[in-house]
This record gives C-alpha cells, sequence and structure tokens, in this order.
C-alpha cells in the first residue's frame, strides 16, 4: 500500500485529555500484523462500570462484535480489549473461538467473567485472527495498566489513520463535575481490510447501564450515524461508553430524560461529534471537510435520508473536490434519495450564498465568494427542500485521486 | 473538461441495423451547446404507431421527462424529438414552456397532436433551453427525414459518451417476421450535467399500447434497471419502445404474457441487454466490465439489492481497478445490502474459481487462474448468500482515476 501522509484537514495536535478515574489503559506492539507498532490496546475498568453500546448493521458483523452484542445486556464492564491488523470478521467458528480466547484470558488476568470483558478487532476481514499474539502479552500488558496515555491507546487501534483522534470535555451532575474522554479510529465510513469505525468514550460518572444506552444510542444517530467517506460499512463498527462512577455524583435518574443529565448528554455528543468530524478529517484522501444541512423536509428522517444522498453522490464528491460549486448535482442528488421534495420551492446555498431558488438557478448571484469558498478546505452546502419542518445536518469529505490511490493502487 | 479516447471496453464497431418499417430519422448540429456536432435527433413514426415508455423514479424529473408521462396513457406517438447539450431539467416553469414550445413545432411539421410528440433532452442542468436552436432547424430536420440512418441517430444523442451504441434482432410473431431496433446513449447511470441515459427502441411489430407497456416494463428491470456506474440517478433517465405495426403481424394478443409474444419479448430483452451493457462499457472511467451474479437470497428482489450493493460499493469497484480479487470487500457489502445472509453459507467465486466457502476462505485454493482473471478486461463474480432460491444478475464497471478526472480534474 502506498506510504500515507499525513490528512491535510488533520487538527494541528493530539488534545489534552486527563486520566478518568477507574479507567486504567496499556498498549503494545503485539506483531498480530503490524510490525514496529503498538497494535493492541487493553483497558481495565473499575469494579461495577456500567457499559453502553452501539454496534454495526451489517449481517456480516464480525466475532468481536457479536460478542459484544451478546454480553451487552449484563450491563457491566470490567474490560476492554482491542486489536488491530486483523478484523476477525468472516473467519466462522474459528473467529468464535478466537474472541472466546482473548476474552477469557483478559478476564483472567483482571479477575472478572468473561461477559463483563468487550473486545473489538479492526483490518483484514476473512484471515483466521493469530489470538497467540494476544494472549502471550496479556502479562506485560496488564502490568502496564496506568491512568490516562489517551494518545498511546487511539494510537493502538489506528489502521489506515493518518492521526490518532482524541476528544474531551467536562460536564455536571448534580453538581458533580464529571470527566468524559473518548478516542476513535476510523478513515473511510469504512475499508473493510484495513479501516472501520471504533469509538470508545469513558466517563467516571455514575449513571447506571439502561440509562446510558438511552443517552448514547440517540446521540450516535446525530454524530457518528450522520457521517460518511464512502458509503461502505463495516463489518465491525463499534461504538461503547463506560461509566466508572468514580465522580461519585448522585445518580438516581428517572431516565435518559432526566433534566439532571442535560449537561452531561450536551457535552457528550460534543465528545462524539468531535469524533465523528475527526473521522471524515481523516477520510481516505480527503482534501474538503464537508457539512450539508438538509431543512425543509417532510420530517428529520427525511432530511437525513436526503442529506446522505447529497453527501455519498460520487458525482457531488467529485464536484467539491474539482472546487465546483455544480449545483446541478445536488439537484440530481435530492431527485433520487426518494423522499418528499418540491422542485419548484428548492434552494440551495454554497457557502452562504443562494445560488439556486424556487427551482430555478439564481441568475447573477455574486460568484466570487461562492469561489473563494469551494477553494476553502470546509465547505457548507445548505439545501431547503420546501415541504415540512424537517432538518438535518451530515457532514462528508470529498472523492479524490487519493481514494483511488489508497483502494486501488496496489494489491493487498 | 479532458479530452475523451474510446473506451478500452468499447464494441469494435457500430452493428449494422436495417432500416424499420415506419420509422424514417433525422439529426442534424442545431448549436443547443456543442460545436461541430449534431445534437438533435428527429423521427417520424407511422400512423397509430404504439407506444411504451419507462422513466426516471427522480423526484427532480426534467421538464421532457414529465411532458412524457403526461403523453403515454394516449398510447400513440407520432414524433420523438431529442436535443444533447441541454437537460431542460430544474428550471422551472421556462422549462415546461420550452417542452411544449418544441413538440408543439415539431406536431406542426409532423401533421399530429402535440401529445403524440415525445421529446428528451441530456446535457447540463439548470440552464434554460434555447429551444430556437430547435425549432429553427426543423424545416431542415423534416426535409432530412429518411429510413436507417441508426448510426447518426446514436450520435447525436451522445454526451461523455466515447461512442454511439446501436443493437439489432429479429424476431418471429405469429410466423410474421419482425425487426427490434435500439439505440441508447449514457456514460454514467448517469452524470447530470453532461450525461443520463436515454434509450429507444423502434420495431415494426404491430402491438397494441398496453401489451407493448406490459412487456417493456419487467424487461427493464432485468437490463437497463441492473445495471450502475455511479449510482447515481438522473433527472431524465427515459426508455421508451416504438412499434410501427409495418410488419403486419397478427396482432390479437390475450396480454403482455400471450405465447405468441415469446420470441418477440426474448429478442428485445436481449437488444435492450446489449444497450445496457454498451452503456455500462462507456462508464465513465472505466477499465472493466464486471458481472455480479447473486444466487441462494431470499428472492429476487433481495438478490438484485446484493447485488446492486456489491455493485456499487466504492471499495468493491477500486479493489477490481486494482486487479485485487479482494473478497473480504465482497463480504462487506453483502452485510451492509439489508437483506438476509448466512455468514456461515456464504460462498464466494471469482473468475469461477470458489475462493471463499461456508463462510470462510478457502485455504489453498488455485490462486493463479483469479489472477489472471482480475487482470482481464472482463470480470465475473458470483455470491451464494445461503438463504433461498432468489437470484439476479447486475452489471457494472470499475471505478478508477478516470471517473476522478472526467468528474473533478475541470470546472464546468
Amino acid at each position: 500500500m502506498p506510504e500515507t501522509t499525513l490528512s491535510p484537514l488533520a487538527p494541528e495536535k493530539f488534545p489534552d485529555i486527563p486520566a478518568i478515574g477507574g479507567v486504567r489503559v496499556a498498549t503494545r506492539a503485539c506483531g498480530v500484523k503490524y510490525k514496529g507498532r503498538t497494535d493492541v490496546l487493553l483497558a481495565e475498568l473499575a469494579e461495577d462500570t456500567q457499559v453502553a453500546g452501539v454496534f454495526t448493521k451489517s449481517l456480516t458483523a464480525s466475532a468481536p462484535v457479536e460478542w459484544c452484542r451478546k454480553s451487552l445486556p449484563g450491563g457491566i464492564a470490567s474490560g476492554l480489549i482491542v486489536n488491530s491488523g486483523n478484523a476477525n470478521a468472516f473467519t466462522g467458528r474459528l473467529g468464535d473461538e478466537a474472541v472466546e480466547q482473548v476474552v477469557e484470558a483478559v478476564a483472567d488476568r483482571l479477575a472478572c467473567r468473561p461477559s463483563r470483558v468487550f473486545a473489538a478487532s479492526t483490518g483484514v476481514i476473512g484471515e483466521p485472527l493469530n489470538f497467540n499474539a494476544i494472549t502471550d502479552e496479556l502479562d506485560a500488558l496488564a502490568a502496564d495498566l496506568a491512568p490516562g496515555k489517551w494518545d498511546e491507546a487511539a494510537k493502538a487501534i489506528m489502521t489506515t489513520d493518518t492521526f490518532p483522534k482524541g476528544a474531551y470535555k467536562e460536564a455536571v451532575i448534580n453538581g458533580t463535575p464529571v470527566k468524559i474522554a473518548g478516542i476513535a479510529k476510523g478513515s473511510g465510513m469504512i475499508a473493510p481490510d484495513m479501516a472501520t469505525m471504533l469509538a470508545y468514550v469513558f466517563t467516571d460518572a455514575a449513571i447506571p447501564s439502561p440509562v446510558l444506552q438511552g443517552i448514547l444510542a440517540p446521540a450516535c444517530v446525530r454524530t457518528f450515524n450522520s457521517i460518511t467517506v464512502d458509503s461502505d460499512t463495516s463489518t465491525s463498527d463499534s461504538l461503547m461508553l463506560f461509566a466508572t462512577g468514580a465522580a461519585g455524583n448522585a445518580a438516581d435518574f428517572s431516565g435518559a430524560d432526566d433534566p439532571a443529565l442535560d449537561d452531561f448528554k450536551a457535552k457528550l455528543e460534543a465528545v462524539m461529534l468531535d469524533l465523528a468530524h475527526q473521522i471524515v478529517r481523516d477520510g481516505e484522501g480527503a482534501t474538503k471537510f464537508v457539512e450539508i444541512t438538509v431543512t425543509g423536509a417532510e420530517n428529520d428522517a427525511a432530511a437525513k435520508t436526503i442529506g446522505l444522498a447529497i453527501a455519498n453522490s460520487p458525482l457531488v464528491k467529485t464536484a467539491i473536490a474539482g472546487e465546483d460549486a455544480n449545483w446541478g448535482r445536488i439537484v440530481m442528488a435530492v431527485g433520487k434519495a426518494g423522499e418528499r421534495a418540491e422542485r419548484d420551492r428548492l434552494n440551495i446555498a454554497i457557502g452562504g450564498v443562494t445560488i439556486a431558488s424556487n427551482g430555478l438557478a439564481v441568475e447573477g448571484y455574486d460568484e466570487a465568494p461562492v469561489t473563494a469558498h469551494m477553494q476553502s478546505p470546509e465547505i457548507n452546502i445548505a439545501v431547503d427542500v420546501g415541504i415540512g419542518n424537517g432538518r438535518a445536518t451530515v457532514w462528508t469529505c470529498d472523492l479524490t485521486h487519493g481514494y483511488i490511490a489508497i483502494n486501488a493502487d496496489y494489491r493487498s
């Protein structure tokens, strides 16, 4: 594969993220596939850490995803083990056995039940996971467990990523300050033999598992499920939220809608959105970060469908790569989305300048600011489809020669 | 835009297609947009020519598509007028008026009702159609009307196409030989400011319009609606079938399922499939023609959904461009299709060699023929998802630097 260079849309540096009470992490170069870099992340979680998760909708999900789905209803997590280099997907019974071997070995070191160890694998599909490479190093990993080290954790789970991804916010619950730290990896919405989306968020807040799940799922819809790089869905996509309770806040919540959780929810969503945007910024071959807001749709879901139709259109994405304010392709994408739209009320603005209004090109609109906007690395597209009050925002990147180079110009 | 070079997948030459009784055509360089080439096709059809049509599902369909939809229930066609260079789409009331001006002028020359003139436009979206460029040349066009000339007809409707597309078959209905001639254009399933799919089939068979429609729609599902270049859907896609009756066959059919029509249906579908394949072979940037057959799905529709998920996956298409037998990406695409599939019964064959079986990579399969197959211009992928008896075949091309060059590397 070609040498990877840092994405031009990468943040300046990895953010400062403090240790989270009740979480210790360790990373190690275990040689699962890569040489000369860390490829396994182990996290130890305080007793009774509450857990929530959202996993890929793929019907060919990986073995570790199936394991996590089975264990999630228990609501408690004691450990997390993630490897890069091999996805342990489409590996049949061997794959299930590999997960069992790994989580049992981890449970042994952390003195917990295997069902409280969550797992993920990301990398090549269809090759048996050499689980001994991981289990042989577990003693060393357990000995290295320490608070903080988020940049190392984010690096160990990278595949085609060109930079490690982290985000951090503080919130207040019932007067008690709590911390929210997240790491993620992903460089396409998915590139299944090398990339995939994994995101792990850790908080010291005390929040029971059912409430946590009720918070995580809708936030995922507006963040990770509102980004797309290439419309492909991984066999391994996983998002998990661990709440250790070390902050000691009062935790007698009526449910996910309890107003005491409003600030936490807002900050959690900010962390998730930050990570989601970083994944888009590391999209394979990306040179433009694109925000698409759709308003006036029949409802919010319809707005999102239209937004993703625009964001996934190869013709829209190549036009953006070419710095061409080609709104004809946006009209096409609205038309193919299959949701209601009123041709004669359609409005399209690029960079804040309305260039099509009420179903017609705006004659003599000021092209200079639009041209300048298309040449910038951050593109803003707003579409109103003239039907109702539904709205949604989605994010994507452009489609460039770089994407083809990464995905076609080498033999795996 | 970059200079276009002939697709490496183009047929050797335009086929020999005889004149069809009851059809006369003319083409002309009217200067709608292009210079130095023909850009308008006029066809005159014998009295009482029966018509059937299938049009884009886009909710932002072009003005001529809306016109054709309105006129189709009449069942009779006297003329067809097609221009390239401007799609007359997203042009509001001006667009509707332009269609009316053109079809009324054509109706005047052909001495028929405007509602019996069918129209199509393909090219840039959102610019008013300079209909005078067409109407000013109608006398000259009408004077040039002549039988045959299919290659000229196919050339006049091209946009980004690198070769004209035609196909021909003969059939027998109730003992009488009939002719079926088709022309088409399209170079992406769509590239809305320059390309789109148009296909016109002419036969001298006598078949009443309702029967004709009952034949055309299902054949479209298995041909034009089973191809994809880039998953984008045009505002202008149109397929029409005209039956002049000049062959004089007995036409007392019980319906589209009348066995007397079996041979005609088979040959018509062959013409349509030939044209559909030519569109894929002229896909923007295409270097490989890819046939994907899905079997073992819950039903035929599910098989087609899975097939199109594979065919539209940028990761599968770039792997094929890279001559990489990357079946992990095929597994991913099956998983994201949303239709039932049994991971542990999944079988994948490339070039006739089974490389994944019962949910596992086949250890030690013979790689040499697979590698040779991936290097050839015709790629064959077969997937069995292990659920039921549903099957479908779809066709696509690879995703290459050429696609990016055509769609991103210039300003329109």
